[in-house]
């Protein structure tokens, strides 16, 4: 195929199909030298054009049928922005049928179907980009895919949920519990009326699935991948991580093991001084541990109209200097087989722990009998403050097997001094 | 070309070119996948096989004439890791006129020669990729040049030079005076004997020249950039700031402007919540400013022969990539012209000023009434400790002019009150 300028077509023209578009248009010059040729949206599809806008797609460019812009012979490459698993799904699936390139942001997507439809891709000798789907503007796709494939990576550390950060971030400066904090996210549009999918962990599953792929070369089941959400999470535990030199943060987090790999999504404790400590607001950032590389961070932000638009818009800049080059499926997907994922009983990691305990001698003595019983060697205790006749003991344990310290807290939980266990944090990076 | 084997060739078999052979045969099998076909060293060039090395280059690799490999028919790539601007730029003139493409790590040949270089490399429709001459490890080259091209960036704030910024990070922590953290560095091997390279930023200067002409799409002359060292830092500078919250740091500013950029290397004072005040010891990073990308870091090892030689692996990979595909040259320099560097004086910063003065009543009002004459406006003022009969000052001012700065500055050395002006760091991110 040799053209002399590539169409892209945008199938969904909501927040992330306006800020590809804008980014596209408004640099039309500097993007042309650098792909290689004109690179020009030709056809926008949504079907509703009466909705209010941000940028103006001019008319001659709607469309309402995204499957007669997938079949468009003007279009060479199709931005997939309809968002779900469904007619995204189908979109991609006629796009690349029909020798399209296609560009996706859709995490969700392509954690449950990037398999097929990167196998489609390759098979149709197109390009499935998706760098936006992953902490938004931050070139983490690209990097492992090229940059850092000469070096083992052992594991990826990623704060990959804008709400998430942004609620613990609130929770750390301004000492308010979880609720209030959510509800401010909420008001400023940075968490969904519905926000479980940011405050669960699924979000930054599909996120983590992709890359532990990546990196791994290996294929990802995202249901075996582990979760845990924040809403656990109280101002004490901020505020006991704090004086223990660590701050709390959602973490995503794919370790290559000997046959299996780590796959989990959680709360954890990260040391103050590590660079994702300082990873704060709505800003993402991706932590990878190479043997060779040794450690890489890439940060920005992880979602929002223009920031993931210059990650889509640079996929495009890629599948259109192919297109020009005669190359397209320069970089296809390199996955081998299926990744196990270690059960979560059989990770090790050091644990916080907060009970709350009956204020008598003896208390510290009984529950520590039982960790050691279970083989929980602990490195740090405190005791603070008195809750009438209760009082709160914060335990660090060393690194431990998950199947262990659950052992120790089921025995310890059935003491008759152990008023409750309020809440258990791996720390990890 | 249609090759059934990507053969690579190493000219200079010291620190980098080592790292670089150990990357590309550690894992041959992952690289192999990744770059569509097997990828092998065929050979290695070095003038001196008697000395010692970490790596074990077989005696059948081996030879001692640099040209001989550029001219080896079974050589695809060649990886310049001599060092220096006299045979390393032959070296690379050769391997293009005989069709190779090349990676070099070498940031003083790209800053002073690139463009040279670069016009050769795209008129044999060759690549000549430069991943590992900026920032080791870290993927901003790959990232200024594909994945962040559809956003105008309007700067880049690096982090550069490791040598520099673990000395600053030990006077930071340690509180010991800029000789001492020298010897330190050059103990452990981070510094060089003589380390004017390092230490008064010509090093920093060659990398944020070669990224600025990237992501401004300009050529840049390096000798234009503006270079200040960090000698002259002083433990009470590094206490100042951090009572005034910021830390110093050696930075490395590529600005665009409406028709100059600014391009200069010197301390600066860096707020303490910014992430590049996260950055420590070796550790490099680069913070790029663009209008729809946001705020982007990526983080890493700026040197060594690992990190240095994973960023060269990863671009012979994608050498080797477009050869199997037929596409090499696919992603050309796309500079246009002539960067002009705005003159230091014409710059604008809030400066931090610390001075010496007779402790006497009526000091600080004449110095403040100088700053005012020349319409530098100040921030705040801190007038701490005794020494005999002298006082420190220290000033902050508002945003103003180098030129009106210096213009005061001059003035108030004059003033009989005034010992000397101890030093005077623009404040930047």
């Amino acid at each position: 195929m040799s053209v002399g300028q590539v169409g892209v077509g945008i199938v969904g023209a909501g927040i992330v199909g306006c800020g590809a578009y804008r980014c596209l248009t408004t640099n039309p010059h500097a993007i042309e030298r650098r792909a290689g040729g004109p690179v020009r949206v030709v056809q926008v599809a949504d079907i509703d054009w009466a909705r209010e806008r941000e940028v103006d797609i001019p008319a001659e460019l709607r469309t309402e049928d995204a499957f007669a812009l997938t079949r468009n012979p003007e279009v060479h490459v199709v931005i997939e922005a309809v968002g779900g698993t469904t007619v995204a799904r189908d979109v991609i699936r006629s796009a690349i049928e029909h020798g399209k390139s296609v560009v996706t942001p859709n995490k969700e997507l392509i954690a449950r179907h990037g398999a097929e439809l990167l196998d489609a891709a390759r098979e149709a000798e197109v390009d499935l980009e998706f760098e936006g789907s992953v902490g938004g503007v931050i070139p983490i796709v690209r990097s492992l895919k090229e940059s850092l494939v000469a070096t083992q990576i052992n594991a990826l550390y990623g704060i990959l949920n804008g709400t998430t950060n942004y609620i613990l971030t609130r929770m750390s400066r301004e000492e308010v519990p979880f609720e209030e904090a959510l509800a401010e996210a909420q008001a400023k549009g940075y968490a969904e009326q519905d926000p479980s999918a940011d405050i669960e962990g699924h979000d930054a599953a599909n996120k983590i699935a992709i890359l532990a792929a990546i990196a791994f070369g290996r294929r990802v089941t995202i249901d075996e991948a582990y979760r845990e959400g924040i809403s656990k999470i109280a101002p004490a535990d901020i505020r006991y991580a704090r004086d223990l030199g660590y701050v709390i943060k959602l973490l995503a987090i794919a370790k290559r093991g000997d046959n299996q790999i780590e796959l989990r999504v959680h709360p954890a404790l990260i040391r103050l001084d590590h660079p994702l400590a300082a990873v704060n607001d709505v800003y993402n950032a991706v932590f990878v541990e190479g043997v060779e590389s040794g450690n890489v961070m890439l940060y920005g932000r992880g979602a929002g109209s223009l920031p993931t638009g210059t990650a889509v818009a640079g996929d495009v800049v890629d599948c259109a200097r192919n297109i020009f080059r005669g190359s397209p499926g320069r970089v296809p997907c390199t996955c081998q087989g299926e990744a196990v994922v270690r059960p979560i009983e059989e990770i090790e990691a050091p644990n916080y722990i907060r009970m709350r305990v009956k204020d008598r001698p003896g208390v510290m003595g009984a529950i520590a009998t039982l960790f050691g019983a279970e083989q929980v060697s602990l490195e740090s205790v405190v005791q603070e403050g008195s809750f009438g006749e209760e009082a709160e003991i914060v335990w660090v344990t060393h690194r431990v097997k998950e199947s262990a310290l659950r052992a120790a807290l089921r025995r310890i939980s059935e003491l008759d001094v152990v008023v409750r266990v309020e809440n258990c944090i791996r720390a990890e990076a």
